[in-house]
């Protein structure tokens, strides 16, 4: 859900973009973002135009080679992408295979302390089961192992707190879809200098996922090609009203406030919740007896309310209410109550 | 520039798109591409969220090969992007390069017939010079010598005639922001059943760029990862509007009388045409005492008018007027007089 003031840029023309004016909210772009990300001063952060995907596969190709040894953390299907990303671009990688819908401990890193590691990668919130990674304990021993540390944020940044300088981070990814609340198209990636390190000596094999041209262009506030003109300068929009209205902490405590008021709202109704670990960016849920898949369908086609399903094994057993972007508690309302009608129809049991 | 119905989908939220409602969208845009491109039944049509850079990449990434040899056409700035990309995935390629502005002609083919070649790639229109390539006669060419034909139509496509059946065109790129006059964001590429076996059999190294992923989610109207949906949404809108007012025919007439009437209404102002064969998609001006990029500021900043600037070598020496999207007779009355205005200020000499 974006806002009015988002939708209504989507609405306009789009204007030509090589220009100081289009540059100027390029950089105010670049420095909302590592504000609220809190980013060194001296982090860099691409825009670019793709899905999230382009992002982690520019990530992989750009800041790890085939002389890194890394962890990777798989607990769904985003995991499961970075793990074909390491083996299509031939960076060596351990993998950490979790049951789905359970959380990463310090059972699962121990014994890989030692082994000669050199980055770790992991999505923060694993998007597809509600997982939401333990992201301190990730970064303690990220430290303790000298770690260069990857982190997918797509649908964690800005709904959960993420601060990268405390945690050490090299990398956060995020896309204009999730917590940014705009349309989908474009994705970010912040680099640590560490990071920006690594991209500048590497070779790169993909121009249009080439992070140094990114990183050169975006130097006077440009991207290489054309960008998603309209989706920037909504994103602009949104970073700037998140300041206006007390930058990240409130926005935090929004979504926090938003996330448990919908699940005590729901106390009643016969879901178990997915994830050991929730996020506040989405609820994942079980059903007992119905598919997940049907009850999805009949919001949509009865109630007009959109949720999200899942596709592959997930597909009838799990559904997903995502909180992200301008919601507010009356829509929680609307859809539990719509949720207690299906159940007064047989249709939620 | 957007009509008002396209411009309306981009201030409206943006629907879920893993739905049978949206790949019913998908595959209507599929086949009018198909349709506007006369290409055949059995061709198919990749939509990659991304700018035409990522499909002239995946093109040549997924169609082409080591083995293959082929002539590049380089006569301007996107000449020599398929030259590096041919470069970096270490295509063997002969490059044409032509003094910029001027066409290809016979006398540049001749000598490379027989030579071994199997591929031809060109940008049917060189947007950064305004010269729109002798078709035809390319074909006629690769015909003749069995060559593979890509075509880069980014700006040409539904400006000036482009017939792949009547070309044997193998490959035909284009983007969302030029004759398709949605936002940028989306990049499509139409590949004939002779380019689709050249995909299956190509081996992938990147997956956001990969084709075959494409093609297998586009079977049932869907993208392997989250795509621009809006913009998509769009260019169904723009597809359906040209189908209803008469076809890709009458689509082509109204783009040709645009760009005529601008040039017969241009005849007193001390400009000269830079480019020797002119598409309909775009005019580029030479001003004979007066820096071309100074042009573009001072109607931009002084009569809220945007013409195309030039980068590079070309940032002085020509501008260009842009005649695609949703523009009248009257949007160039309203801009020759302002170069008229500017001529009677001196601005223009």
């Amino acid at each position: 859900m974006s806002s009015e003031a988002v939708r209504a840029i989507g609405g306009q023309h789009v204007p030509y973009f090589r220009t100081p004016e289009f540059s100027e909210v390029m950089l105010e772009n670049e420095q909302l973002v590592k504000r609220f990300a809190n980013a060194s001063d001296e982090s860099r952060v691409c825009f670019m135009t793709g899905s999230g995907t382009a992002s982690m596969e520019a990530t992989i190709m750009n800041v790890l080679t085939k002389n890194d040894k890394a962890i990777v953390v798989n607990g769904g299907s985003f995991g499961e992408r970075f793990v074909e990303l390491c083996q299509l671009h031939q960076i060596p990688y351990h993998e950490i295979k979790l049951e789905y819908g359970h959380p990463l401990t310090e059972q699962h890193l121990a014994p890989l302390a030692g082994q000669g590691f050199n980055a770790f990668i992991v999505n923060m919130h694993e998007t597809s089961t509600g997982v939401l990674y333990d992201m301190p304990m990730i970064s303690r021993f990220c430290r303790a192992n000298r770690l260069l540390l990857v982190v997918d944020a797509i649908s964690a940044f800005l709904a959960d707190p993420f601060d990268m300088t405390a945690l050490e981070a090299d990398v956060m990814i995020t896309g204009s879809q999730k917590a940014l609340a705009c349309p989908p198209g474009i994705s970010l990636i912040v680099l640590s200098p560490r990071a920006v390190e690594r991209v500048e000596q590497n070779h790169s094999v993909c121009m249009y996922l080439d992070l140094k041209l990114a990183l050169k262009n975006g130097e006077r506030g440009q991207t290489p090609f054309t960008p998603a003109v309209q989706t920037l300068l909504q994103i602009n929009q949104r970073l700037r009203d998140i300041e206006k209205a007390g930058g990240v902490e409130s926005e935090l405590k929004r979504m926090k406030m938003l996330a448990q008021d919908f699940r005590e709202k729901i106390a009643g109704l016969p879901f178990k919740m997915f994830s050991m670990s929730p996020s506040n960016a989405v609820t994942s849920l079980q059903p007992s007896r119905i598919s997940a898949y049907d009850i999805f369908t009949t919001l949509k086609d009865e109630y007009g309310i959109w949720i999200c399903p899942n596709g592959g094994e997930l597909r009838d057993k799990v559904f997903r209410v995502g909180h992200l972007g301008a919601l507010t508690t009356a829509d929680n309302n609307t859809l539990v109550e719509a949720m207690k009608d299906m159940m007064k129809r047989g249709l939620i049991q």
